[in-house]
């Protein structure tokens, strides 16, 4: 923005920081620097402590693979969740999607991507080891009296279906029950505007009223 | 967004800081927040770092009290800068603007604001004393010898127009010759799109081809 005549070297530097983040322009870059350099000394420094905090505290729960700052995450260690209903999602966004409904009581499995073979991501990239030990261990607690259920939460796009389809297949053969979210039209929505496949899955899916 | 079952305390004061910067709602936030978190330890240092840096290391000009990292910026060490030409704006956002097109030769003040009586901005919250004080300074300099013009290039609304004509006041009595920018049709704009003061300014301040 500024050129050779103009620069001043820090303000360039935070700028760049700015500019890496996701939705941030060159433009809005210098404009979040600016803003900053009308913070108080303590405003600066509470920000940085803010972003080295969430680098140094943030770590996966051991049982379900979501961000944590403990060994075991909050939804995990909370005794009235149904431990034996897991809902496998791709990322810590999306379980924070589903918790703010409030009406979810099983646990989580967040398995970190989906499978994209020309990315080089394959199933080891993913947490499925972490998941079949993960429900193995449940096997032992529970004998074979409670039925496992995992709900497949991945998105409904290529990838997401496909990684679902996978995780299945492997579940399947070890009794567990395995569920994927309904599609169909958004509540709110306008079938005028749905698309094609989405329509058709919605009067696949149809229920009985 | 995550309710308290979901709770991860660094994430939430992540997103707090960025829900700060200007034009950052909450969904953006955590948008980032969670970007961050994706950062190597390296990079979430270098932004730390750059936050910090633009703080420790970014003062004012002595000279024209815009942003610089030496005692005098990088403009009013210029040789080559006609410094009986001033411009005086508003905030470094107005300097680093000018500065891009890459064609004006004089130097810079900046005002830190603008007069508003309302907000309880004065001309003592202004950095006024010190552009009197650097004309004093030019003029025992130069002698009568050379004329020193500055031009008010406030922002074109009431405050801005405000200032322009209280500092246009204070100098003219000095013997200094005072300019605004031209107001008119923005060029690749449309006569038909103009507001009302707009178009009569453009033909008030019409010029011969």
């Amino acid at each position: 923005m500024e050129n050779k005549s103009g620069f001043v070297a820090p303000l360039e530097r935070l700028a760049e920081q700015f500019k890496k983040l996701p939705g941030i322009g060159k433009k809005s870059a210098y404009r979040l620097a600016y803003h900053v350099l009308d913070y108080s000394d303590a405003q600066a420094q509470s920000f940085a402590d803010a972003i080295l905090d969430a680098k140094r505290l943030i770590c996966r729960c051991s049982v379900c693979q979501n961000i944590s700052d403990s060994e075991v995450c909050s939804i995990c260690s909370q005794a009235k969740r149904n431990k034996n209903l897991i809902c496998l999602v791709e990322d810590p966004r999306d379980v924070a999607a589903i918790e703010k409904l409030g009406e979810f009581d099983g646990v989580y499995h967040v398995l970190g991507g989906v499978l994209s073979p020309l990315d080089g991501k394959g199933p080891d990239k993913l947490k499925i080891p972490e998941l079949l030990k993960r429900i193995e261990v449940l096997r032992k607690e529970n004998g074979d009296e409670y039925e496992i259920e995992v709900i497949a939460a991945t998105n409904p796009n290529v990838e997401g279906e496909a990684t679902a389809m996978y995780i299945s297949r492997l579940l399947k053969p070890l009794g567990v029950k395995v569920t994927r979210l309904a599609k169909g039209i958004p509540v709110g929505g306008d079938l005028e505007y749905a698309d094609d496949v989405t329509l058709f899955k919605a009067i696949e899916g149809r229920v009985e009223m």
